[in-house]
């Protein structure tokens, strides 16, 4: 009696702590796990040799015969590194090109020699007139200030010359207030007359190269051309314009849009060994801007996210929930790959777990923002101890991205988060090159991401 | 009687209510003035404009011509910015001079053409003989491995070529454990039988530029004269010694010891308006070597400090507490500086509060390391909400600096934490200079110190 007292007792108590045991030792083999995936990318730096390939074949702009070839180089890498499942996803992307002729003067009344301006035509602009454009200029700070000035707008090439906030830590945030001119810059212009559209370049770096990006007509507006203008060339027209109100500025640009072609998202995965319909992407978009090599600006970010992959094969891990990497094509004048992927992922059968993003760059880590239930949320927080061997520091409430938003029903969709202080120098912009990524910090982004995947793989969220 | 007790019930509950709103309303303050500190900082970006200048005049190792034309320019700046008691503070300092002659060279025994490799000379270490040393090489990866090869070692240089390991993401954890070679390798070489040492550079970066540091001579051994490699040099000696294990390599280095001099700390403050007599220092290494220009060790982070205080100033805050600003002098070779301050802190009736020490680069900010009592830690951990505002995502317990270390009975000895990715990159080289130093996240580390001073000097800890 009294031994079964005993008994009763170890049993019970035995009950009591076994599943705390077993959650600590699962939370010791993760960070166990974890730090060797962090080991393992910072050692072989696999990613940032694989960025230098890419890099070197040139820009990646949609629909171009640069893109065509770093497609195959995509799917022939994820076959050389031994991914299942490698498709080439059709999808239509718009067909923009940059042309030889791409320039602007300020021409001085008095005859003296002209003074170039650093310009780069915005994404999907229309072209000036075979001669280009000469005309004098209004610099307003805002579409508010231009709708206060209409009536001194017509004929003139509108000068939108508010800077980004560079008092704001936080660079997306000061980005997405400044950015409006480079959209809408050339509709509302058109809108007040005016005949052409420059816009002070979106950047925290004080160069002058010009930072481009998208930019969008609006039905019912005639379209003017327009182009972004490097800092230093903002500064020095502005300055111009005080001591001369009346100079006009002489622009040119050969740049057209064509009709759409097709091109392809890629992607491949390993297989969950025990719920292979459970799936978690991770992805970035392969399409980038002509100006540089779209290093930071989504070249890194698309590695990191095949590295993830790959660092989990170099360690063994055979996954319980398929992982897969996407490339996403066209993020930058549409979305149109992820439209197109996320129209098959909410037919295709599969459940779709988690979509991670990564297109902040290849900064070093700080967190994931993540837009799902609060428990999922909390689930995810409770993994920070191994996310922090590759300086995670936290996982907050937030939004993912535009790829893998379009992801249908997924539980979480999650957003890496670098460091962004830097990003902005390079966005957009021929300083976005391989000699801007850090390896380390490359290389912690994609241990990062396999981290995450691989918990979320192992226990669901 | 009804109304007596309603005016008791509105008296207790205003007794009970006005303690929390206030420290709300404290806390909402603070991250505020958190917020206009940061975005004075990111805006003026004096900080860097400092560092512009002082980099500008060359490096500033301790006793040099150099450096004493950088500490009256510190003097200056700190009279043009406002400061109250300025104040420089004489300490000895040992004067060593790396000299013009500076060559290494693999000697090939058939008379081929001597390859060059990359060297420099570590601090505090003698020359070789003026026609230089020409010895056969011993490589090794340890000091292990050299007792078990002593029998080899004698009349040799020996050629201490272990890694910093890449896989640690604790960049001053790897540097720690691969910088034995260069502080002891040429005294472990002379023990063997050496005639001198070569040191592979203790960096993450892969070029050939070597990194410099101090060395030390063991007392009682022979010394002998010691340099480091850039590790392309350092491969490139590696492989040709596995081709030919009887190589010699020729080694011809002029520097010298010559007698201490005087040089001075440097320090200004704001002077608390309620408590003067209690002081936070905030400082760095004025002192740096002389292949680059201490940008980054401690150039940055001195102007950091020192700008911390003139944020403050900016913004019409009067600290209660006095925050002094101290340029701690030659604490690369002995920390002769920092005895002196801290042996006048320990006598000059002053209430040490805080030493807040930046001497890991100035990258973007993570947190802040504390050795003081676990409930100044948690006071201390409360602030980081506005702390936030600057980056910093955390205060643990950890080490200062050499530096501050060195205060006597400050309540806080504290260490500012940037990210440590790159900072092995350019310490103690010729990369260590002003271009690599981005100006958003040093004056990010400007702001967070200029927040932690003054919460320390509103509340106390």
């Amino acid at each position: 009696m009294r031994i079964q007292k005993i008994i009763i007792a170890f049993i019970l108590c035995l009950g009591c702590t076994l599943p705390l045991r077993a959650q600590t030792e699962t939370a010791d083999y993760d960070i166990q796990t974890a730090r060797s995936l962090v080991n393992t990318a910072l050692s072989d730096t696999l990613g940032y040799h694989l960025l230098r390939q890419l890099t070197a074949m040139g820009h990646r702009l949609p629909g171009s015969e640069n893109t065509k070839k770093a497609v195959s180089w995509a799917k022939q890498t994820m076959e050389g590194l031994g991914l299942e499942n490698i498709i080439l996803q059709p999808c239509p992307v718009p067909r923009w090109v940059r042309g030889p002729v791409e320039s602007a003067y300020i021409m001085d009344i008095d005859g003296a020699a002209p003074c170039s301006l650093a310009v780069a035509a915005l994404g999907r602009s229309i072209g000036t007139p075979a001669r280009g454009i000469t005309a004098p200029v209004l610099e307003v700070q805002s579409f508010d200030e231009l709708k206060q000035k209409e009536d001194q707008a017509e004929g003139k090439i509108i000068f939108f010359n508010r800077p980004m906030d560079p008092g704001t830590i936080d660079t997306f945030s000061a980005y997405g207030r400044a950015v409006d001119q480079r959209v809408h810059g050339a509709s509302k212009a058109a809108a007040a007359g005016g005949v052409a559209a420059l816009v002070r370049s979106v950047t925290t770096k004080y160069d002058d190269v010009p930072h481009v990006g998208t930019m969008a007509y609006t039905d019912g507006i005639p379209k003017v051309p327009t182009a972004a203008v490097g800092l230093k060339s903002a500064d020095l027209l502005s300055r111009r314009i005080r001591e001369n109100p009346d100079l006009r500025v002489h622009l040119d640009l050969s740049c057209k849009n064509l009709a759409p072609v097709q091109s392809y998202n890629v992607f491949g995965q390993i297989t969950g060994t025990e719920y292979p319909d459970e799936v978690i992407v991770i992805g970035g978009h392969f399409d980038c801007w002509d100006k540089g090599t779209g290093a930071h600006d989504d070249g890194a970010c698309c590695i990191q996210a095949l590295e993830a992959l790959t660092l989990l094969q170099r360690l063994g891990i055979k996954p319980k929930r398929t992982i897969r990497v996407v490339f996403f094509m066209n993020e930058e004048m549409g979305l149109s790959g992820a439209d197109v992927y996320g129209h098959w992922s909410g037919q295709n059968g599969e459940l779709n777990m988690a979509g991670i993003e990564a297109d902040r760059g290849a900064h070093v880590p700080r967190g994931f923002y993540v837009t799902a239930e609060p428990h999922v949320i909390e689930t995810m927080q409770a993994w920070i101890p191994a996310l922090n061997e590759a300086c995670i520091e936290w996982i907050k409430k937030g939004g993912s991205g535009g790829d893998v938003a379009r992801i249908k029903n997924a539980k979480a969709y999650i957003g890496f988060v670098p460091d962004v202080q830097r990003y902005f120098d390079f966005h957009h912009s021929a300083n976005d090159v391989f000699s801007a990524v850090h390896p380390r910090e490359m290389e912690l982004g994609s241990a990062a991401m396999a981290i995450l995947a691989y918990l979320i793989s192992e226990y669901g969220i």
